[in-house]
């Protein structure tokens, strides 16, 4: 049996508030109270809610803006003058880096503009008014339902929510989804429509699916002929570390091998590579679903940006280069990861009062409050003049049923800010906590 | 009374093909066939089928490749890092050129990603599903009607036939759409939810809207209260001539004026001005209309393509930028308009066997052949290796009812081809309508 990610603990070896009594916690509420007065005097004006690369990262893409020059350059492998229209599937070498990084094959991808998001978007709504490989639109069907491993991103939940799409809350565990759900919804309600995954170093937990939860995802038999896998692999090749790094199984190769090639989309793109909102996307999928999506496409655009494609495979070249880049991503990354949970760690590890993840890799750590604490704690951190993703943000219609998670993004801040955020942060939860066992 | 565009004259000083005899036409069907027999055996492999810009055209834009160097440089008028996600509308200096470009304030507008077909695509994908503005979903309603004035663009038509959109074909005349049949339907059936508008240049005729059309379209008293005016200006600063130039009333002003503020969506991109596939879209619409777009436009993506933006800002710095780029664009585009006239002119030009409009601007000519020709001449100018347009193309469910227009795209193929290609398609012209006359 795998505990759920929020059952994980740290360690500071102080006295755990539960064992409190009543003086000790008012007395301690006292303490907290006029740290909270001190802090809110600063005007402090910080933010740890947005996924989004620093300015550090973002300067190791400068000569990207300075790769392409001369007519002779503006062409293609297969002689296409890639500034003018044409080729709806991308140019063939973007297929290739994106396959690479996608690790299928360049034929299984199609390659989209700048945001994933949007054609995750595209991909619901064609559902809506087309259906999907002939199936019935699902805008004239009664019901349709998605699941979601919870805690998740917002906005995948907010593209099932715009669509009127009903969503099953999952349980998300260190090693994936509760797969004994999944199974049990997918092959018995024909309404099941998809699932929304973060595959590797999810949104927020940090987690990856293990083998054996590919591996069931590959061999799921879903009662619904239209169903999908929503295979977000936004972190693929986002690792903090050299040494410990995750792996996550192939899913189109793994569901080939279990005869159901149809069932994943998989959604991947370059904004957390090179410049968010200015990178590529890509979905990688079987020829049947590809040729489902062409249908629609070649309607919808007569392409997408090839300048652009050509300036990301010219200045990453393979996958090689792209791993050389995440690399330095992550020399600035991983001390801001290690500095907010050596800060966790440090002012509340043993307070059972909160538990976080410590993930090798993605933007997010994912921490769990007590009970019916996490708006509390988000709007006194904003009193304080720190501003973390709203509570509730990680479930669907943003209603945390437990009020206990809460999305930690340290990449964007400096050291220094992230620091003091991070410890208004343990200010807000040990003070938010007492509130909660005082009964107040 | 204004004729409609295809039935303007050309000159060439020979005897009508229609006032010969059986045995004049089956003399000259003899000779025609040699010359189709001899320009066979060239071999050739020409293009006339595609509005796309020429090299030389793409070449003048190169520097726009160049013009971003530093983190400084990156940043927006408004303080904003380009590089990162943020700013759903664009930056607001890319409003303001585009607002330029399309004669509103820069409030009244917001950029989009590469190309303003997608928008519009997701314009009435978004209809489908949600409907404007709090109205009933289209897909809920039995039935759904589009205004298509023709000839027109066929992607336009793709779009609204993809949706299962009823088209009613409207004559264009010189002066743009019969307003008569438009002021009736839209009058009159709810179930009328758009009309498809090039008002610039049209694509193909090449003829502008006058004021009076303009006028009428403002005043629109439309039964449903979801009708909207899908004006894509498309070429709105293609000129052709420095000293002949159409001008259109600015359609927001207009209909602001008419106390319709809420009636045009008007469309405008980039994409024949710097590198089609890779130059910016924009919407230009009333506050009430731009915040509709926003509600779908939050849950579709966290933003576009913001480099991009900037990179056309720096490049054209203005209106007055954008215009001298243009007219060295002219500079390449006139001659090949002029040389297909003179082709056409000198070699069918009093034969009656054909019509054409003789733009000021945008990218292509229309040409009408005698009834029941326009699928022959397509075919015989592919067999002797000269791509058209499809027949029928510039209809909705690409049905001439005529058979007779054909859509000539000059832009693309250098001088010596493009004469060559001409030429072809005058024999081509030629044999067929000799065809049609002898009943074979």
């Amino acid at each position: 049996m795998t505990r759920p990610v929020s059952e994980r603990n740290g360690g500071s070896g102080l006295k755990k508030y539960v064992e409190m009594s009543k003086e000790e916690l008012s007395a301690l509420k006292k303490e907290l109270e006029k740290q909270y007065e001190e802090t809110r005097a600063k005007g402090l004006k910080l933010d740890m809610s947005r996924g989004k690369p620093s300015t550090e990262q973002l300067n190791l893409c400068m000569n990207m803006l300075d790769v392409l020059h001369g007519e002779a350059e503006m062409i293609s492998e297969s002689g296409v003058d890639c500034r003018n229209y044409g080729l709806l599937d991308g140019i063939h070498e973007a297929r290739r880096l994106l396959g690479e990084i996608s690790e299928v094959d360049p034929d299984n991808i199609i390659i989209f503009g700048n945001s994933s998001l949007n054609v995750m978007f595209d991909t619901v709504a064609r559902s809506m008014t087309h259906g999907i490989m002939g199936n019935t639109p699902w805008c004239k069907l009664d019901k349709v339902k998605f699941l979601c491993p919870v805690p998740g991103y917002d906005r995948h939940f907010r593209i099932t929510e715009f669509f009127g799409i009903e969503m099953i809350n999952i349980p998300m565990y260190e090693t994936g989804p509760d797969m004994d759900m999944v199974e049990e919804y997918v092959s018995k309600d024909p309404a099941v429509k998809g699932i929304w995954c973060v595959p590797k170093y999810s949104n927020p937990t940090g987690n990856s699916y293990s083998d054996r939860t590919v591996y069931r995802f590959a061999h799921l038999k879903p009662a619904a002929p239209d169903f999908r896998i929503y295979w977000d692999n936004a972190y693929s090749v986002h690792h903090l570390y050299d040494d410990r790094q995750d792996f996550v199984l192939e899913i189109l190769a793994e569901c080939e091998k279990a005869g159901n090639p149809d069932l994943p989309f998989k959604f991947t793109s370059t904004s957390k590579i090179s410049f968010p909102g200015s990178g590529i996307a890509a979905v990688a999928a079987s020829k049947a679903n590809l040729d489902d999506f062409r249908k629609y496409m070649t309607v919808q655009t007569i392409g997408h940006d090839k300048v652009n494609q050509l300036r990301h495979v010219r200045f990453f070249k393979n996958l090689e280069g792209v791993h050389e880049h995440m690399r330095k991503h992550a020399e600035f990354l991983r001390p801001k990861f290690e500095l907010v949970e050596d800060v966790l760690y440090n002012e509340i590890g043993d307070l059972g009062i909160g538990t976080w993840t410590k993930p090798r890799g993605g933007y997010f750590i994912s921490f769990d409050s007590l009970p019916g604490c996490a708006k509390a704690i988000v709007g006194m951190a904003k009193d304080l003049g720190v501003v973390l993703t709203e509570a509730g943000a990680t479930y669907p219609y943003g209603k945390d049923p437990q009020d206990s998670n809460i999305r930690i993004a340290p990449s964007n801040p400096p050291l220094k800010e992230l620091e003091e955020a991070a410890k208004v942060f343990v200010l807000c939860v040990k003070l938010a906590s007492v509130n909660k066992l005082l009964g107040e």
